[in-house]
């Protein structure tokens, strides 16, 4: 048996905690797979006396974080403290210069400074693994680094935040608007008290930037990621798309068209024959597209304690098997610097909502502002919805130019008969 | 950039034509990501002159498959020839024993031979890679010995042979009988002439030992897989199931339970709303259990040209890459040898499908039986069915011993009021 990985891990919140336990539990198990012992040796986390229900012992208690990376009994370390910057990018640059791998869950980290720490890793010839930092236990790093990595991956997308997916689910299953179920989760510590990087998409937008950047062999751009979080989903929404054979998800779609990047994070209607769809509650799902494999689906826990663990010790294992790969699956300065995709020529269909003053004429208003940006409908419907006589109109177009459906909704929201926000979004036809 | 990789394919058929055809058409993307060039050098199949739609200009043709494994030009052998013996393993032991990487698709062989084969590899240093033996361009070969490579895994299943899932999908969808399913898609090449492998689940029974011997640190043990086929599957049993809000799959299932090993493949009822359950068409579908990630779900194509060349070369990627690790994840002679486990002893919950002559006292004969053996009924259908007044009774039992089911199934069977053979299956509840 070869000599022990000594791991040294920063941050013990749920996952820290995890990796700990995870180590210790299946020590047999994980030293026989990897060909040699893994074991924590030291930690480092803000608060030191809180009971963390897992033995300690043994394991050197380190003040400041960036002192594992030069740390005598660390030869690998792990960083869970999150955040894109500040201790935890310190500690990734002090560890690679002290030329040992790293070991991340951080997705915001690698949205930002992926690139710059990967070529520090390449320069050293050291590994840089992030499998929990997308889609947390389903090894999808890896299925699209290495068990796709004969294909020309044309399209990526998936469901990468459990806790957008937990808030749709229970919208649908109870009847619930988005309010209720959010504050109904943050409740139960399913939700953060500050939601909006899970809500408004961002931390699927993360994701979906060191996803596309893998499949695509793409510099990440995060700052391209068009983002639409779910606030403006209504209950009536999901019963309408249900209606249609659809359910709503929040969905992360990449696709590289004309050699140009197009990523967006979006509510999207999907059909509920479709694998996305019926992944339900806080799981995630994966989807990528080869042109020699076809469509792969991956499905499993996106988050918590056990699943975020079981990726960052696979990436252990893999280390302590000496399996050194770019971390961009290709050299950085490989990567192509794509142009950003235009979203306007998108063709698609698309699911519009609208509430509407029930009164004559409304509709002849909306269908000509459809007319007359060339847009043509497949399905309308029209609901009286509210005490005060409003009505909810709701339209599935036939396959059109974005920029078109967009135009149209914008005439029809500057009708006096419009109330509110009307509702646009994608149906996902793949 | 490093040395090129050389490499020599034996068996020209649908996937060998693919790989050839894979590693042209995506050339410099493979190139890129594997840190090297993959060219096929040589190649031997008994059609010499058959046009297979690529070109092999440039490929040296070699009489006798046996020749790559020690041919100059050749560095890494990929083997397609298949069946479980002959030219497929004297060309496995000559690659080996000439000190070359070995990459296969051949399931037959690695039932059986495998831990020889694994055994020559370690020995030797070499690596000995089968991502397109399991579930084709899926990678679960990957997925299990490495993404999920921190867990003890408890369990693993999936639906792992196309036409069974064709066949049944379509008997579904259609509404049609086995036999008339089954020629159609002989007439499509969809089903082999001989099918027998396929749809008595011999293939399945392959694949479901490589993946438990991988899954659970065991050695491969093919003879103790107990199979079923879908042969007696009737379309009532579909249609009856769907009402019970079940779809029939053909599921190979592997557990290890206080110590002992389960294998089976069998048609089992697979709730709708799992995701086995909505895996329709060609496609596989593996699922597995680990103590910290839970719950893996995996899908996609699982034969064909594309898909399994995408499998093999990932692996010739990996090969590219140095990635050497035991073929079975831990030494061969760390494998345990588990005691197979009784499948008496089992509970669950059991479908019974019985022809019966539709006279008085048939329903009082039959609930004596399984009274008489100490199984409960859940749910229980009677049906005319037939122009000769007989009729069908559907039983769903509470959960069960197994031992106990086919007891009462004895003596169900035994009466003069039972036409032909009950059919008993198992519903999936996990």
């Amino acid at each position: 048996m070869a000599d022990v990985l000594h791991v040294g891990i920063a941050g013990l919140g749920n996952v820290g905690t995890g990796v700990v336990k995870l180590l210790q539990q299946n020590a047999d198990l994980i030293s026989r797979r990897a060909g040699r012992p893994i074991v924590a040796t030291a930690v480092s986390a803000r608060d030191r006396s809180r009971n963390r229900g897992v033995s300690l012992d043994g394991i050197d208690w380190v003040d400041d974080a960036a002192e594992l990376a030069t740390r005598d009994n660390v030869d690998v370390v792990v960083e869970l403290i999150g955040g894109s910057d500040g201790p935890a990018l310190t500690l990734a640059r002090r560890t690679l210069a002290a030329g040992k791998p790293f070991v991340t869950a951080n997705k915001a980290m690698l949205a930002h400074h992926g690139l710059e720490l990967a070529e520090a890793a390449e320069k050293a010839g050291l590994p840089l693994k992030y499998e929990a930092a997308v889609a947390g236990g389903i090894p999808v790093i890896k299925g699209v680094s290495e068990g796709a990595a004969a294909n020309l991956i044309t399209r990526v997308y998936g469901l990468m935040n459990g806790t957008c997916n937990y808030i749709l689910s229970r919208m649908e299953a109870e009847r619930l608007d988005f309010a209720t179920v959010l504050a109904d989760a943050q409740a139960l510590g399913f939700a953060e008290a500050d939601p909006s990087f899970d809500i408004d998409g961002i931390d699927t937008a993360h994701k979906l930037s060191i996803l596309a950047a893998l499949a695509f062999g793409a510099r990440i751009d995060f700052a391209s990621v068009a983002c639409t979080g779910i606030r403006a989903i209504a209950s009536a929404d999901i019963a309408q798309a249900a209606a249609l054979g659809f359910r709503i998800k929040l969905v992360g779609l990449a696709e590289v068209q004309d050699g140009a990047l197009f990523q967006r994070v979006h509510p999207a209607l999907v059909p509920l024959d479709h694998p996305v769809a019926t992944t339900m509650g806080s799981l995630n799902a994966v989807v990528l597209e080869g042109d020699f494999v076809g469509r792969l689906f991956f499905q499993g826990r996106g988050a918590g304690e056990g699943p975020t663990a079981s990726a960052v010790v696979a990436d252990l294992i893999d280390i302590a098997r000496s399996d050194v790969r770019p971390p961009f699956v290709m050299p950085v300065a490989d990567l192509e610097a794509l142009p950003r995709a235009s979203a306007g020529d998108r063709r698609g269909r698309y699911y519009l909502r609208l509430n509407v003053a029930d009164r004559a004429g409304v509709l002849a208003e909306l269908t000509a502002a459809l007319r007359d940006t060339g847009v043509s409908i497949e399905s309308l419907v029209q609901r009286g919805t509210s005490a005060d006589g409003g009505a909810m109109v709701v339209m599935v177009t036939h396959e059109a130019r974005e920029e078109d459906v967009l135009a149209s909704l914008d005439r029809m929201a500057a009708s006096p008969s419009v109330v509110g926000q009307p509702v646009m979004m994608h149906i996902l036809d793949f």
